[in-house]
């Protein structure tokens, strides 16, 4: 999962220059901020006036009795309380007072039928929520419904001098996409129970509804196996969930409307398997949990009946403990390597006219299926197990690219995209939100376009902790959650931006580390000697920093194993950097076509200074005795480099000069530079700055050219030369 | 334990201005600063030179296997990769690298023999560390002493511009008490296994060897009981440890050379006992859970049988659960009520001659110890369990004054002091440090010194949280640790205060979060439209704050109860204000009697000028728009109108102006009344703008009187009348 294009480099790249001409337009245009809820729902109007909120606040729930909705109401009510400060009335057994009925109370839960089994793949998860001066009343049809308005009204909740309140609106809602998912990979890196309990509330808090765990992986087997033992005890260094412990959590994911799908990676990425079973294997052993990144040999053999027997002992075993429908056998990234070498193996596919190793993965998977529909299970498997033999209803979930859904919906398979969803490689949330599993103008039919049944968010986990996941998982993953469940229609990044600043703050409110992680983590780095003062402008620095995209950590750093400390400056980095977008915005008038202001001068000139001033105060100060931070040298150097040639492009448009030839050459080949990451942290204001060079040096063409001319000119400018585009 | 004066405040009253006057004159000295060990070693000498540690440091182990000893290792290592970025070598099970000899390895870590049991009272904990610029080598005869030379290796680790490094330093080391505690009190609020975990952390950094649970009380009962389910199921909200985790806790604290001692309060703080069972109470039920904060009246019936059956089978169970000798039956504050209203009890102290109360609660506890001694265990009890018939070997935790060791020791019981190590009441690390089991000058017999055990920091849990209880407890538990360790003569607050900030940090790199709970915090109150600057201003303020000393938060905040969110303003404050205290070094010159120096004076008025901006901006920014905020107001103001008359005391120092008549009993009136608290948290740099004042004022006597006579001076005026002094 780990060395193709999954997030759409080429896409990306083309996309980058409209994120910085046109994505900040609409901040400029000053739009009316919707309220800040996310996901946007499908239907919300603004009424007048506002339903205050104190301690005397009430809820009823008329209707039916449902232990999953008084159980949200009451994690709501306390999170409303911790984050207010308020008290609600509660009884001797310390459950909430319930008014004993809807007239006069604060809040009316009304559900229609109650459900106490599991959540399952289309459920109705529609909600009405109408909130005015006197009461909020929220209807729903099913129990997920009603948890998803507690979600919305937990957002709405806002404060001003006067108080706590929610805004009048009138709200009707439902998901475009039934399958909105957050894969989190527990194999790599292990994830203890609060990790995924804690993400398990984030989810629910933006209505995300499928918690894929990927619990094998060649570093890490991480489910308790009563059956086979050995898997978990001999390849996780004792780091896995215990069945109890699964069970607990299944219970914990549905009690917020998520459905838990498993993955067992199969028949690749087998390390942690064959570390207790080497003869399971298609190479001889013995084998040792891998501690690095990659793609490695080991493979299941499928040649090899014992495999089968295994399989059908340990996937029946996970039939039982997940009850979900569908369970997601892997099946990415063989290598080929150990079955190649393996002259019985090849022997195998010849005798069964199997053709190639492709023909022998189907194979697998027809057997593979066997099993699970003996155990009532559906079959869920990567890109890679699209074949013509893979057993009919079986989802196919995308990785690869955008032309995984087509291929799989043209043999009639449901599919989920990951492709362009994949966190654990730090692009902008603005490129996550833009990424949809039903662009407008795709070419399906519309049957195809009925088998599109979501997507999921992939935290794939070589580079986190517990310490750092949330802060690559939140907030960009509510972004795609607005992009699974909101009309496709909603695609105001500025706005998106503004909304996803509000709900992070509920994400922490919810338990999510995200933000509160990096103080202490910067603390650790500047080591005992830091001021207040110099620890805040790390802090500014930081915040100014991005990890580089894609596979480039890999590249960066490629002595590190799985027991290389996770916390140095490119951890605290973020994937999104605020003020990188934020300087975006404020260039944005001096490269458009009109002449450059007074004032958009100085506000651009003094963000200049300012960073300069960060590189002069962290040189002198924390960086010149926090051994961790001497990496940050050669990014503050290029971060000045950038800032002056930054100011040199000020100059020349305060000045209307066009500078002499060869110079805008000469700063884009530093500005390249500048934009190398060391220590696999970059500076994403670079691209900002070469715009402004470009704008700078092009000045004299601007009147002459339209403003999309104009856009079109800078960019051609800007856009690399196709070779060193290539990946 | 909560109404009576745990904190000794008249003994604290009397040294309040001998902090302000004489604690900060050895910082004015610059005495050179120890090296930032904590507790500071018994014997220690700086050597030469530095042992420089990077990736390629060994560890060699040589001498008996010791897996305690392993594993204290790994934790150590592991933590130093977090803190450095260093990764060290592994074998391919994940294990580190063990060098094959002594010779060459960067530390050596040679025990005498290993003790694969659980640690008890009275363990050699002894360790010897030598290290100079090529070895340090670590000796111990005990595992329990070797646990803590690497806890000593692990805080002296340091880094400048060259790297990372230990000091050259020779050690010889061991406890001067054997008995050295933290309570935690997982009743009144519930502490779930994490906080425990990390706490344990905590402690093993500073070598505390006894974690006492107190696991029972009026508003929770945290125990599972196998035999009397009703007990934990009822009493508890859901909130318990259960038996499978509470052995791993047990195991998880033997590793870090730590005791458990559970109490189990009896026959009052019942409560949760008797809500499953109301018939042992002493008076007709049922009962519910308390939810508030106090002395309440429910107790068990001494005179029912039914009591001893519950108790011995529970007591039983709970004996085979914890391994220690030592068991806590508690034993404090029954009020008596129960006891008096119920006419059968009445007549039983009657038949039996049991005289009084008192009487009956020795008749009840010389049954509890029968049972005790049953199953093998020595009675632990606080103050009030001691009475002539209390069986010998007890040991009895004082908690109400310093008379109560004097008292149990003459009757020759073993004893622990709490009195004076009251984290909960807020008192500042200074204070708790000066408090000593055997303080200089006490008139015990060598007989009774003999008997003093040592003691224990009590965290009452009526105000903390899991998310603040780390705040409460840490730093200043680390300087309890070393009254209890270190050498007695080891008293020089200044420089335990600089210590005590780097062994805080080493604190937070050991999980304990009393650091970093605070900026998520001040976030949650400044709500979502927070600036990063305001944040900032919110975090100096808070820092400037302490919460109400002793048990005065109760009487501002009557309406607590168990559900309150402890999240405000109050919670934020911690007990010892650095910034405070760093005024009052400040502000030492201009109170001496001496003149005020220019440069003093430019110091606190800058100070004084940059608190009063705090009051500006946060009163313009996010006080006027937040509502959890509001309650900040008052306090600024005070902060404010505190700073105008210390403006006033500085122009009269500067102009060596004496003011008129009553100029200073009008300051001292309002500066009181800037001290009066509000939402639970006080100022507290107000006494050093009253020593100011004073200073001010009495400026004319200053030639005339020495040194000493002008702090009594000076004292005499501050000190009020003792009408107002009494409690």
């Amino acid at each position: 999962m780990s060395n193709s294009d999954p997030h759409g480099r080429a896409r990306r790249r083309a996309s980058l220059l409209a994120t910085l001409l046109l994505g900040w337009s609409v901040t400029a245009s000053g739009a009316a901020p919707a309220l800040p809820v996310m996901p946007r729902p499908a239907v919300m109007n603004a009424g007048s006036g506002r339903l205050m909120i104190n301690g005397n606040a009430t809820v009823a729930v008329p209707g039916p009795e449902d232990a999953r909705v008084r159980g949200g109401l009451a994690r709501m009510l306390r999170r409303i309380e911790e984050r207010t400060g308020l008290t609600f009335a509660r009884l001797p057994d310390d459950e909430y007072v319930l008014a004993a009925n809807a007239t006069g109370a604060t809040l009316v839960v009304q559900i229609g039928a109650s459900d106490a089994g599991f959540p399952s793949l289309g459920n109705d998860e529609s909600y009405t929520l109408e909130i005015n001066a006197t009461q909020a009343i929220l209807r729903a049809p099913t129990t997920w419904g009603a948890l998803h308005g507690l979600a919305t009204v937990q957002q709405l909740l806002r404060a001003d001098a006067s108080g706590w309140f929610l805004p009048a609106v009138s709200i009707e809602d439902r998901p475009r996409f039934s399958w909105r998912g957050l894969l989190i990979d527990v194999g790599r890196h292990w994830q203890p129970l609060e990790v995924i309990q804690r993400n398990l509330d984030g989810m629910a808090l933006v209505k995300l509804n499928v918690l894929h765990l990927h619990l094998t992986e060649d570093q890490g087997f991480r489910i308790e196996s009563r059956q086979y033992p050995h898997l978990h005890e001999l390849g996780s260094d004792g780091h896995y969930f215990t069945q109890e412990q699964m069970r607990g959590l299944v219970a914990y994911a549905a009690d917020r409307g998520i459905r838990v799908v498993p993955e067992f990676d199969l028949p690749g990425h087998a390390t942690s398997w064959v570390v207790a079973y080497p003869d399971l294997a298609s190479a001889p052993g013995p084998y040792v949990i891998e501690r690095k990144w990659g793609v490695f040999d080991p493979v299941l053999d499928p040649t090899n009946p014992k495999v089968y027997e295994l399989l059908g002992g340990f996937l029946g075993e996970m039939a039982a403990l997940f009850p979900d429908t569908y369970l997601h056998i892997g099946g990415d990234e063989n290598n080929g390597v150990q079955w190649n070498a393996n002259p019985k193996i090849q022997a195998f596919i010849r005798e069964h006219n199997l053709k190639d190793n492709a023909g022998l993965h189907a194979y697998f998977n027809t057997k593979l299926n066997a099993i699970l529909t003996r155990n009532g299970k559906t079959l869920v498997g990567w890109d890679e197990v699209l074949h013509p033999d893979l057993p009919p209803g079986s989802v196919v979930h995308s990785w690869r690219g955008p032309e995984g859904i087509a291929a799989a919906t043209k043999l009639g398979f449901p599919v989920l995209l990951s492709n362009g969803y994949y966190i654990d490689l730090c692009h902008p949330a603005g490129e996550l939100y833009w990424n949809d599993p039903l662009p407008a103008g795709n070419r399906l039919t519309p049957a195809q376009r009925e088998l599109v049944l979501g997507g999921e968010a992939t935290m794939w986990a070589e580079w986190v902790t517990p310490e750092t996941i949330d802060s690559r998982i939140w907030p960009r993953t509510a972004a795609i959650a607005e992009r699974l469940w909101s009309p496709s229609e909603v695609r105001d990044v500025p706005d998106m931006y503004r909304r996803l600043a509000v709900v992070s703050r509920r994400l922490e409110d919810a338990g999510l580390q995200h933000e509160s992680f990096l103080d202490p983590a910067l603390r650790r780095l500047a080591g005992d000697g830091a001021t207040p003062a110099g620890l805040a402008t790390l802090r500014s620095f930081v915040d100014l920093l991005e990890p580089v995209k894609d596979y480039r950590r890999g590249e960066q750093q490629p002595a590190a194993v799985q027991a290389t400390p996770l916390n140095s400056l490119v951890d605290c980095a973020r994937p999104d950097s605020e003020p990188a977008r934020a300087f975006a915005a404020l260039a944005e008038p001096l490269v458009s076509n009109s002449p450059a202001t007074a004032e958009s001068l100085a506000a651009v000139r003094a963000q200049l200074f300012a960073w300069k001033g960060v590189r002069t105060i962290l040189s002198a100060g924390v960086i010149a005795t926090a051994p961790r931070l001497a990496e940050a040298r050669p990014l503050l150097e290029s971060l000045a480099t950038a800032c002056d040639i930054g100011e040199e492009s000020l100059q020349l448009l305060e000045a209307g000069r066009v500078p002499a030839d060869g110079w805008l050459t000469e700063k884009l080949t530093r500005l390249t530079a500048c934009a190398e990451p060391h220590a696999a942290a970059e500076l994403p204001m670079v691209p900002t700055l070469r715009l402004l060079a470009a704008a700078a040096s092009e000045q004299g063409k601007r009147g002459r050219l339209s403003a999309e001319e104009w856009r079109q000119h800078l960019d051609s400018i800007l856009t690399p030369p196709a070779k060193s585009a290539a990946p």
